[in-house]
């Protein structure tokens, strides 16, 4: 379950990533991964290279946050509370908190899409449409957070550790139904195949959570990378493209372009996923916000390790006996032959490579949809933002 | 959280209920309570009174069941599997299994409401909006099972016992996202506010679920008789009155015949958990499958023990003394002497005539949108089976 979490973990300021050979290679430059979500401070002087996607968030959050605040508040009042904790607008015992709803990728990519296919008129009507996908990230962050485990998100203890794992449940239960209430209730004509599309992709999101749960029971070898790809399309991918999908069918767009843009979110999403899971491995702690090796440590079959271990390599038969073995907390040194393992079956060069070649799949979709260079822009800018590519 | 799991844990064939002074004065003669779910075996010889109902369970069963299992089928491998077992099609391991999906009365009384409001057309359009809801009854069962650590449904282990608690939850997630899309996708005009509605009483349903938890944890004078009586409405009564509501939808009911209906359904949930509840104390255990007083040895705020305590009379303070000590396994006497209070303190006659007096709400509700008899037949028949009044 890890990789749809991790995006949240690793939410300091990025700053450029040392180059490798096979980044270079790889064509991704400096690349280094970032989250889709967390904090947005520091996120102009961090990314010269992505301003208007700074920009474009802080104009989402100031669409969104007022329609998403008005759908939390109708929840009923136990509910509302654990949702507004949640979402970072008040603390355990209900008083107001500074707020940290995450950086709004998801709803800025819904209205971004809408503006590039139907201008400003198809952004403002989208906005239902982009709290409706916020809400449903959302509610599967509070439950992939109980089924984990996980303690920690944005800074702050879970819900399900402050509420408890019954509420933390209901909670994004309601989520759920909030978010296909307001899209039920907008009497917009894509309204109706927009909801249509929310709740399949919910089926997607929850189909990729049961592989990577099922998947951590599974031996490494047991696991192959087309497993492992489908996994993180469903978990990252789909929502990505979903919430593009969407902004185009608020802008009255054909299937074909309603594809296309779906496509670009997905291949987007799967990038972004190769490159956190490179820096899940090499990443500097300092910009992660944890420990280089981490995944190492958790022996997680991330995308570069299964690439590895499928090698057939000298390297791969190391990496295959290291991975069995679990992790002694504080053997840094085998963590570091761990990662030299992963580097030397090709796991890196791979990833790299699979990033920068998902990275171009996505901006060939969206040509075919949006073939105007300046309307493709803001797209393109989050794009770039969610996989830190600063080239 | 026992309330909504009930209905599933008292399937036997019911039998007249021994009538009491209470019963009598409440004119609910010889009132008993029965599931809302569960077998259909032996009901038209249980109920020689409620012939109709058995009719319209099995004519519902044949016209949503397709639509059910192709909606099931739809799902990604995994999660098909839980669902399918969940709902008695398959085994746990895959294999084909004879069947159980519960009684059906949920989509009965959508096809009924419709019928009852648009004739055979209306029933024949409704029937994806009763698979909905019968997909929202089932994702809050799947939820309620991980919350409440039930073990056992309609006589086999819960899901998450045979699939884990994660994949419980994702496939009540699945559930709740495949209604949602199945109205979305419907182009029926009613399909739009039947998704509303039914995505906003999920949301009742979940903050009755958190009340009912929630009041597990509070000594019994902390909770009040409003309190459990609301928490009954949105745990049973919502969804009752949600399909009743949607069937009307589906008949292209105007807004008051809509909330007549709805009305209507929920009354008579209320009524069904009044009688549910009086059962879990005096109930014939070779008939309701757990021990009588089953609920008096959990300390179960029940809404009968809970009217008892708000009495102020001598034997209130006898039982709340008893409710203050846990339950020693085997002090059959312990229980029977709690059972004598609540009855000496007015539980059991509060709980008789609150039953009959939601009873005749719900019949006038359903006369200020149904006025003709002939028409009403089918939903008086489904709410007298689920209420398992056979005078």
């Amino acid at each position: 379950m890890a990789e749809f979490m991790t995006e949240t973990e690793r939410r300091s300021p990025a700053v450029p990533h040392p180059g490798t050979a096979g980044e270079q290679r790889a064509g991704t430059g400096d690349a280094g991964a970032g989250p889709l979500d967390g904090h947005t401070e520091g996120q102009r002087e961090g990314h010269p290279g992505t301003p208007e996607a700074a920009v474009l968030l802080e104009r989402t959050r100031a669409a969104v946050d007022p329609e998403l605040r008005a759908a939390l508040t109708s929840l009923p009042g136990p509910l509302r509370r654990i949702a507004l904790y949640h979402f970072g607008w008040q603390n355990a015992d209900g008083t107001p908190a500074a707020g940290n709803a995450g950086k709004a990728i998801r709803p800025a990519l819904v209205l971004a899409a809408a503006a590039a296919l139907g201008g400003p008129a198809a952004r403002t009507a989208a906005v239902r449409a982009a709290v409706a996908v916020e809400l449903v990230h959302n509610f599967t962050l509070l439950h992939d957070d109980v089924m984990d485990r996980d303690t920690s998100r944005r800074h702050r203890p879970t819900a399900w550790t402050v509420f408890g794992v019954a509420d933390a449940i209901l909670a994004g239960d309601a989520l759920q139904a909030l978010a296909l209430r307001l899209l039920a209730e907008d009497p917009h004509p894509a309204s109706g195949p927009a909801a249509a599309r929310l709740a399949g992709c919910v089926v997607e999101l929850c189909a990729g959570q049961h592989t990577d749960t099922d998947m951590e029971h599974r031996a490494p070898d047991e696991v192959t990378l087309d497993e492992v790809l489908a996994m993180a399309e469903a978990k990252t991918g789909a929502l990505l493209g979903c919430a593009c999908a969407l902004g185009a069918l608020y802008a009255g767009a054909g299937d074909e372009e309603v594809a296309a843009l779906d496509g670009f979110g997905r291949q987007a999403g799967l990038a972004f996923q190769l490159i956190d899971d490179v820096i899940g491995i090499w990443g500097d702690p300092r910009h992660t916000g944890k420990p280089a090796g981490a995944d190492l440590a958790a022996r997680k079959k991330s995308l570069p390790v299964v690439a590895a271990l499928a090698s057939g390599t000298e390297a791969a038969a190391e990496l295959a006996e290291l991975y069995g073995k679990p992790y002694v907390p504080g053997d840094d040194e085998g963590i570091a032959r761990t990662a030299r393992a992963v580097e030397r079956a090709g796991g890196r060069d791979w990833a790299q490579a699979e990033a920068a070649d998902r990275m171009a799949r996505a901006v060939q979709e969206l040509s075919r949809a949006v073939p105007a260079p300046e309307a493709a822009d803001g797209l393109l800018a989050l794009a770039e933002f969610v996989t830190r590519r600063s080239s």
